[in-house]
């Protein structure tokens, strides 16, 4: 941490920041320039909060060198975290895809969906019980009803099963889910976070609307500070001025992470763009990003879907992606994992 | 709702359309033009899923004319919504000002802070319990031992208390709190969102970083069709391109909100610019918007402040601004309310 | 500048840094530390790329410390810059009032126009003859005989004339305008700001519509570093993800650059907004930020308007919102100029 | 274009409204219901202005169904347009690699670089003559010289040459180019649009950094209205939130713009990263996504470049992409062409 005093700054006040900084155990070095002043940090600056050093009276501005997480941070962790969810590992080598509708409806429906998905290669299945709607007139999801649908599929398929949670109060209904996700609008409910850093359940974590990467690996970094090492990143696409698309996929994030962290990386082209047509496109370009897993919307009738149907793929079209992930995977040397 | 129908939908898909409109008790105006149809809807669309709309195969877009909220419109409810938080009105023409610090840190400061703060002229307090920060590292608030401490400083100053709650599962330590705040991160937080209109208390909802009115709106409709109707709207600046801020305080939102809405609208003008030297500047623009109401981040030592200590004010200036914004609240026609 | 080496920097690679800076005459100051390395520049870095610094091999990262602009920053130049046209001021202590159409249409129109603002109490005549236009179908202005037609306007009420320039070839046309408007989308066309940082004329320079502060004011050091110290700057909304405001006006930028530039400062509450009916709070609310100048769209018949109708003010709106300019800018210590 | 009338529109305000449509030539359809009218619009309503309707009293709201482009349009040209540039060829089928150094420095670095590229399979040269910089004070290109030099680099070579134009002025300069590149912050500079769509050069157009795509459709239009057809779209990153990047690539716009125009489509990843390491990476996501061309900043001493040194790549790291796109674009169907 670089820490740059003011012009006019008084030996008591850089006295009493010297002081201050005491409490951290780094150690300090004090630069005196012509014009200004500057403080080197050197040690575990993790624990200082960027923002405290700012408001002291002395201070001009800071700079952080390192980065304030730890646990999530690929220079302490060199290696790829790999996730075992139900035998498959995320982050291994090998692309999972988990696929499914928005919202569980019917048996019917998650059950048709699951066979067609798993036919076409995917190697998890989606799905939402508990749904974080805009509207409260919209469709709120099946809630546990809808738990226990995916897991009846699961019997039926083999697909682990990825769902999302979107309270603590509900965390009980989660006990048999496979991956539990944390939606772009939960990335910073800390409470929730805690929570599920004191399980150790895989958590799949999707970057908020408007979270910059630092933002996403602090919310990691959250979950895995209370002792859940298995966090997979989500890229779904940010909020930008642009209306032509849902949301602004930013793919540049999966080889940015990459280089950050050592956590496996998902991408969500569905929510990313919210239109069908761009879906296979904008997967292909993940899979050539180099992410480990793809979460792809998938309905049996998308016309009649109860929700995000405009983003969904039909069966057809879905196993039409499919093969050629499955190629370009390849191609790519991260091969689509066997779904068996 | 206007149904742009594509250029090639074929008659059986039109009428399926038809006939699902059928389940919202709409009436259906479907008018024939040469290179496109058009259906009108006539009703209330409030419960029209626009997505589901959009998915269906003969849609080429759709719009709504009417606002999808209805508990929150000022269409159907004309006059402002007057909240009364402990014998102080707000909406009601009078000026709120809610002010304190950032995070509750200490018997000392929480109280010194209060005494000051109503000294200068505020009429509620604000002090953070619960806090959402962005590290897992940084102080995350004393909790409960927080709300006792507000209390304790309302005994002393006779000052209303406004604090956030970050988790449904903290509601209990609730009870005894006179405005319930929902944070910027929280605010499609639906499930919390619900339980909160479940209840009577008065709710102070934030606008979400990146969240549009229409969002900030459907928000508050989350908590008003549960029973509350004590919903108190919050500008707090969105998060945009421009570094030199914390955020860009949206000062068209509070006309904006007034004619779409009759409930109160609250500037934080604090959180908004992350700037000390710019909270009285934007304080007094919120003044001469016609907010209902001001929260100010107010600590007696910002330069140890365990929080957000570059952004809050010290009591003197905050007693210097308040000066000016009761002169300018006055000269505006919606005075500072007195704080007896 | 502070400059923070690599871990694993090489004693060459440092040296040849250092070499390259002596270039610029700034004293360097390496201090070691145990993890990284970091040098401090002395002197005056505004010639030193911050990007070319950033190429080299051994720097991990670059910061500022002194803002690059010279000839715009407060620091060297504390006094406020007052700019005269034609005998009035602009930051000189008086609120200046622009108004007039958003495109000059015909003789009648834009002097039915300008003699309504005079009446109403406007200081100076704005009004485009070269329109940038969107679609290249869309009306796009009367070049040359839009600029005659305002300076008959001018003729007739005495009001100093404020128009567009969208081009360095229609330079010649602006020889008799009293102050050339740079509009956002050329607030980088920087050749057209050196040619115009050669003459003398007043230039009032809008934001880009995605620019940052920082950025507006190097557009403005490319105008005073050919010589032009006659520097307006102008805030008029930037854009966001907020759809219900053509742009979002960003009032914080007024008492920022106020502390950054001795620059005035103009608002522009119409095309921040593009909606009629927030034109006179935004409008105020600017007054009360402390701007210099107002810049606001009259039509005599805004319904039709050949561009921006739906932003424009009538005459008698319009008058009603200059009584509140009035009193508010009186109340405020920077009271309207007088139009006579 | 569909038009909804407010509730109390009076009959008056409607026929005039309908009158002032007649000068369109388009057919009006007005449909009648309980709550609001609405006028159907069928035909050419490319010439109406949106805003202009908005601004009429009776107008509730407006919206296009057919978008507000000709010449740029697939429905009307549904087959690609392919670019001849020094008889290579630009949207045919095979991929083209524009490389070269940000800025044209010296006569050793342009035909060092220009060789190591033609070596690493780059089938045009850019580089900057005339270079838009933020800071006055930084290196602004060599200007004609510049273009001298790219000229001897083509001799040498056989590669055409690419390179920006800021100004007008300055279009003489540029009889000898084979492409002429509109930069980002030109992008809606009407005026020179207006002059290159006057000759028949193939003109590179570059996605504003806040700019829609529709928008960019409106300024190749610009172009294309004026006769030359020869446009070549490039997306090369938006501004956002994030600061991790430069800026950030939306590629979705790839095949968004493929399903709306017939225009060639370029990605300039090093523009939209701005780090080297991310520009292979994302050079590949664009050769999937099904770019018409990849535009590619590589100079021969990076650390030592006078412009944007840490996003250019080295030549032995261009070589290392150039073999993987080679690899990739044969892929997926579109090879990069052979550049004898």
């Amino acid at each position: 941490m670089i820490i740059v005093l003011k012009n006019n700054s008084q030996e008591k006040q850089v006295e009493e920041l010297l002081n201050w900084l005491d409490q951290f155990h780094v150690s300090t070095n004090l630069v005196e320039g012509v014009h200004s002043n500057v403080i080197g940090l050197i040690g575990d600056t993790t624990q200082i909060d960027i923002e405290a050093v700012q408001a002291k009276e002395c201070v001009e501005n800071v700079q952080r060198v390192q980065e304030p997480y730890k646990n999530a941070n690929r220079k302490f962790h060199p290696d790829n975290t790999v996730i075992d969810v139900a035998g498959r590992k995320i982050g291994g080598g090998k692309l999972q895809v988990i696929a499914g509708p928005c919202s569980v409806e019917t048996e019917e429906q998650i059950i048709t969906t699951a066979i067609a998905v798993k036919e076409a290669g995917a190697t998890m299945l989606r799905g939402g019980a508990f749904k974080p709607r805009t509207s409260p007139y919209s469709f709120q999801g099946l809630g546990k009803e809808g738990i226990d649908l995916l897991i009846q599929a699961r019997k039926i398929t083999g697909l682990p099963i990825v769902t999302e949670i979107m309270d603590l109060s509900d965390l009980d209904c989660f006990a048999d889910v496979d991956v539990v996700q944390v939606g772009a609008r939960n990335m910073q409910n800390f409470t929730l976070l805690k929570a599920l850093g004191r399980s150790d359940k895989p958590v799949l974590l999707k970057r908020g609307l408007s979270s910059t990467l630092q933002e996403l690996l602090m919310s990691a970094e959250y979950i895995m500070s209370e002792g859940n090492q298995n966090v997979i990143l989500c890229e779904r696409g940010i909020r930008t001025f642009e209306p032509a698309t849902r949301n602004t996929l930013d793919l540049s994030a999966v080889p940015l992470l990459q280089q950050k962290t050592h956590l496996p990386i998902t991408v969500d082209p569905s929510h990313a763009t919210g239109i069908a047509s761009l879906v296979e496109p904008m997967a292909l370009c993940a899979v050539t990003a180099g992410c480990d897993a793809l979460e792809i919307e998938v309905h049996n009738d998308p016309k009649n879907a109860w929700s995000d149907g405009a983003q969904s793929l039909t069966p057809a079209q879905f196993a039409e992606t499919m093969k050629k992930v499955k190629a370009l995977s390849e191609f790519m040397g991260k091969p689509l994992d066997v779904n068996e």
